[in-house]
C-alpha cells in the first residue's frame, strides 16, 4: 500500500501519544517525524518503550518532510505555525481548538487572545465525519472537534436537523480524567479525584460554542440556548453525554430520525440500551441511545475521549482526506472489560 | 447519659452495617439486638470484627426488648412486621421505602404489590429533618427517604417553596456503587463498573415519586413534571444531584432563598463552589451550591448515600425523636482525602 | 490470505470475549462458530453489539466445521470433550487448566476430581511460546498457562535455567479483578474491592503447580520450594509479579542472562524501569525488569491478564501452530493512559 | 474535661488535614493555632469548609500559646524549629521523619543533609505505642514513625522479639496514593495511576532504616538484612504489608507469640483472615494476620496510612503523653464499605 508521509507535532500529551499508537499500526502511514519542545533530543523510545520506534524527538515540525502534519500543540501555538505549513503544501489535521470556531470574534472570548491566523479560518473544516465528510476530503485544514463537543453534537444532530430542539436542551456531560490532559493539577490528583464526582466550569466550557455552532448550522430555524455542564468522574477514559429536551414527536419517530441520520456510518451506532462508556472504551465508536421519560427525550451518547473524541477521529479524517477506507487503522475491536 | 434501648433489624446490608457503626459510638444508645435472617446464630463479630461487639444475630426483632427498632429490612418485609412493633409500644425508624409514600395507591405501581400495612401510612412521617423536624419528634413511624430523594429534595426544596420551579426541572443524579446494596449483580461487578459510567432506569426510578411528593407539598401551586435520571459512577460512596431549572429570579435572589431556608441547619450547608462528593464522604453533611448558566439555575447537592442518604439521617431522626441534640453521635468530622 | 476455520467454545466469559475480539481482527481467521451453553440460541450481537458479527450462539462446538477449537470452557468440562474433538482431527487450544499439568496425579489435588482425559496429557504442550515454540508448532493440544503462571514463569525462567534460584524464592503477585472472571462474588463486588487491596489463597493457588512444573523443567538441578502469594488490587486488568531471590551472581550478570534469554522474542521485553501494569495494558506484551536490593534480586514482570495472560497468548499459539507470523492479529499498539 | 492547648504546624497536607479533623472531635483538645506558610492569612474555612472552624492560618507556630505542637512540616523544616519550641516548654509530636532515626549519621544518607538538631535526638522517642508506651508518656519529643514502617514493624515485631527472623525476611508493601502526599507528580496523576500497579524505590525507601532500627532493638541477636519494597496501588488510603520469613517454629506457636504480644492493645488486633485494607480504612486499627505456606510464615498487616500510619497514631501518642485514655478521640468506628 502506498504510504503517506506523516508528522505528529506535540506527540507528548495523551492525544499525541494515542495518535502515534494508532499511526504505528496504520497500513498507509509512514511516520517521518515526532516533535515535542519539552522532549526535543530524547529518543522516541523514552515515551514509547514497547513500540520499536526508532528516532529522536525534534522541537519543530518540518513541512518539507511530511505530506500531512497532525498538530497536537496547545491552542494558539499550532495555529501560528499552520499558515507556514499550509503554504509549504502540507495538509494540517489540528487536534487543538484553534480552527474549530468559524467566527474569529468568538476566539478571544473563550481563549483570551486574538486568533493567531484568522486568514485561515475560512478554509478550515470541522473534522466530524458524520457531518462534514465531503468537505474533509478536500480540506487543507481539518479542525477536529473537542471530545465533549463530539459526544454532544452526535447526540443532538439528528434532532437539530429536524428542528426538534426547543428552548430547554440540557447537556449533562461526564468525562474521565484523561480529558484534562497530562498536565498536573490538584483536580486530577488521584487522591482528590478517586471516589468523587463533581461538576466544573459551571459558568461555561470552551466546547460549548463548538457545540452550538454545529447545531445551529444544522437547524432549520434559530437554535434556542443550550445548557451544557461538564462533570469529572473517577475513571481514565470515556465521555457520557446525557441530553434532555422536550419531545415534540413520538419517541419512535425520534428514534427513526436518528436511525436515518446515522445509517451507513462506520463509527456512530444506535444501540438499544443506554450505553456504559466501557462499551466503547479503547475503540473509535460513538454509541447513541434514544429514550424518553414522560414528555422529555433522553439521548445518551458514549465515546472514548482519546479515540473518537480526539486521535481516532483525527485518523478518520486522515483516511477521508487521503481517499482511504474510513476505518483503516481503527479496526482494533472492542475489548471487554 | 440515659441510654435508649435500640434494636437494628436487617443489620447485614450496607445501610445496616453503617447504622451499627454509628450506634456503637452514640453516647445515648444501648444496642440490645441485631437481627438478620441470613446470619441468625452467627456472632456479631463475624460481620463487625473490630468493634468489640458481643452477641449473636437473631432472626427476628423482639419489640419487648427495645424502645426503638431501626428497620433495614427489604421493602415489603419490614412494613408487615411494623404494626406489631408499633402496637407493642416501640417506635420504628424505617430505612426501607415502605412508609415514604403517603398515597397507598402509588405503592403497587412502584413496588409491584399492595402495601402490607396501609393502616399505618397516615401516621408515618418522612424522616427528612430539614423539612419535617417537628413531626419527627412525635412520630411513632419515621420513614427515612431514599438516598437519591434526599439529595434531590434538598437541592430543590427552597426553590419549590417559593414556587420557582417551572415545567422544565431536570435532575441528573450520579451515585456510587454502594447505593445498589450488597447484593451481587453484573452491574456492580468491579470489572464491569470500574472505568465506566452509565445511565440506568431511564423509564423511572423508585425514588422519583418520593421526590415529587415532597416538592409538591412545598409548592404553593401544582408542581410541574420533574425529569429524574440516575447514573452509576465508579466509586463506592456518594451522590451528586445536578438540578437544572429556569431562573425566574436573579441568581442572587435564588441563593438568598436557599440561605434562608437552610439557616441554622446542622447538616445541610450552602457552599461557595459546586461540591465534589468527597467533600462530604464519610460525613452526614449535605453540601448545596447554587449557580447558573445563562437563564438556567444549576443547583448541585452532594451527600454520602450511606450517611445523610441512609444511616446517618436515621440517627438524626432518632436524636429528634428522643429529644437529643440533632448531631449527637454524628460528629465524625470530614476526613480528606 | 488463506483463512483457518476457527470455533470458540465458551465465548461468554472475559477470556472468551477477548478472544473473539482478537479473532475478529485477525487476517487469517474465519470465525465459524461461537458456543455458550448459557447463551445458546441468542444472537452474537447480544454480547458483541458493536462487532458486526452475524450468527447465533450454539450450545456445543462442532468439530466438523472447524480446524481449531479455542476452548474457554471451565476446567473439567473442556477436557471431557477434547478427545472427541482431537479424534475428529481438530486442533485444540485450551485456555482452561485441564492440560497444563503433565502429572495426572496433581490434577485431583488442585481441582478436586480425577482428570477427565488423562490419555491426552502426554501430547499436550504448554502454550507459552517463550519456552515451547517448537512443540507448539506441532501440537494437537495446546494448554495455555494461567495468567499468574505466565507472569511468574517469564519473571523467573532465565534465572531457573542458569540454576540461580535458591531456597528462598518469593513470588508476590498482584492482579486486577478481571482475572477472577465474570462470575459474581462478594470479593469482586465494586463496593467491596474498590479502595482496598488484599492477599488471598494463602494456603495455595492453582497456578502454583504450573509455575513450579515449568521452573523445574528449566532447572539444571532440583528446584527448591517457591513461595507464591496472590493479591487482588482494585483495577480491571493487569498482573504484576514481584519476585525475590538471593543474588548468586552480580546484578549485571543476571540482567545479561535475561537479555540473552529473551533476545528476539516478540512479546517479552526487558525494560529499564520496573514496569507499571498500565505499560502493557490492552497489549500482548510482558515487560520484565531486573533489579536488586542488597543481596536480593528483585525481578518484576507485568502483563495484561486477558491478553498475554489468556486470549492474546492463545492467539500467539495459534499463529505458531498454523505457521503464521507470531504477532499476527496482535499488533494493537500500547495506548496510554 | 480539662483541655490541652494544641497547635498544628503544616496543617495543609493530608496528614495535617486528617489531624485537624481528629483534634476537632477530641474532647480534651483546644485547638489554638493552625499554621501553613503557603496558606498564611487565609481563613481556616478555606481548607475545612464544613468544620465550623473560626480563625486564620498563620505562618509560624507560636510556642507561647500551645502546650503541644503537632508538627506536620516537611523533614528538615520542623526539626530546625523544634529546639526553640522545646526550650519554650512545649511538647512536640512530630509527624515528619526528623526524629525517628536515633543515629545522626543515618540522616544524611537518607535525607541528603546533616541533621538540623542532632542535640535533640537522644531524647526523642519513637511514637509507636505498641512498643514505646512508657517512654511516650514522658517524652518531650515524640517522633511518629512512617506509615510503611508502622505497618511493617507491627507485622514483624513479635517475631523479632523472639529471635525468629532469619536471613530472608521480605516485606512487600502496597500503599494507596495519599501516602505520597498532596504534592503533584505524574506518578499520582489519576490517569497514570488508575488501572495500574507498580513497584517503586527498588534501591531503597526512607522508611527502611526506621524499620530495621526498631526490629534490631527488639531482636535478641543481630538482625539479618530485611528486603523492603514498596508498591503504589490505585486506591486513596491504606497500606498492606505482606511479610515473608522462614518458619522456625510451628505456625500455631508463631500465632500464639503474636497473640501474646498484642494482648490488651487498643488498636493492633489479630484477625483470623488476611485483612483487606478496607477493613481498617478510616480507622486507627492495624489488623494483623499470621499464616504460612510450606515452610514460610506469611504475616500480613493492614492499616490506614493517614490514621494509624500518621495522624491517628499521633493522637494516640498525645493521649499517652497527657495521661488520657489511649483511644480518646479515635473512636470513629469502622464504616463498611
Amino acid at each position: 500500500m502506498l504510504k503517506v508521509r506523516v508528522a505528529v507535532a506535540g506527540a507528548n500529551g495523551y492525544a499525541g501519544m494515542t495518535l502515534v499508537s494508532l499511526l504505528l499500526g496504520h497500513p498507509a502511514v509512514e511516520l517521518v517525524q515526532l516533535t515535542s519542545r519539552s522532549l526535543a533530543g530524547r529518543p522516541y523510545s523514552s515515551v514509547f518503550p514497547l513500540c520499536n520506534l526508532e528516532g529522536t524527538f525534534e522541537a519543530e515540525p518540518d513541512p518539507g518532510r511530511a505530506e500531512v502534519i497532525f498538530s497536537c500543540l496547545p491552542h494558539g501555538v499550532g495555529a501560528a505555525a499552520a499558515s507556514q505549513w499550509v503554504r509549504a503544501g502540507v495538509r494540517v489535521i489540528d487536534l487543538s481548538a484553534d480552527f474549530r470556531l468559524h467566527d474569529p470574534d468568538l476566539y478571544p472570548l473563550w481563549y483570551g487572545a486574538a486568533h493567531p491566523a484568522p486568514e485561515l479560518l475560512p478554509e478550515a473544516v470541522l473534522g466530524l465525519p458524520e457531518l462534514h465528510a465531503e468537505a474533509i476530503r478536500q480540506a487543507r485544514i481539518i479542525a477536529c472537534p473537542g471530545c465533549y463537543s463530539t459526544a454532544a453534537i452526535l447526540a443532538l444532530a439528528p434532532a437539530a436537523e429536524r428542528g426538534w430542539l426547543g428552548p430547554d436542551v440540557v447537556v449533562d456531560a461526564k468525562s474521565g480524567a484523561s480529558g484534562a490532559g497530562r498536565s498536573l493539577s490538584l483536580g486530577t490528583h488521584f487522591a482528590e479525584l478517586d471516589e468523587s464526582v463533581r461538576a466544573y466550569g459551571l459558568a461555561g466550557h470552551r466546547h460549548h460554542p463548538e457545540l452550538t455552532q454545529e447545531l445551529a448550522l444544522l437547524s432549520p430555524s434559530a437554535l434556542p440556548p443550550v445548557t451544557f455542564l461538564t462533570h469529572l468522574v473517577p475513571m481514565v477514559r470515556g465521555i457520557l453525554s446525557t441530553c434532555y429536551f422536550d419531545l415534540v414527536v413520538a419517541e419512535e419517530e425520534l428514534e427513526a430520525a436518528y436511525r436515518d441520520f446515522y445509517a451507513g456510518q462506520t463509527f456512530t451506532r444506535l444501540v438499544p440500551e443506554s450505553p456504559p462508556t466501557k462499551l466503547v472504551s479503547h475503540t473509535n465508536y460513538c454509541a447513541v441511545n434514544v429514550s424518553s421519560q414522560g414528555g422529555k427525550a433522553i439521548v445518551t451518547a458514549a465515546l472514548d475521549n482519546l479515540l473518537k473524541g480526539a486521535a481516532g477521529q483525527a485518523v478518520e479524517c486522515f483516511n477521508l482526506a487521503f481517499g482511504l477506507e474510513p476505518g483503516l487503522g481503527l479496526a482494533g475491536g472492542a475489548q471487554w472489560p
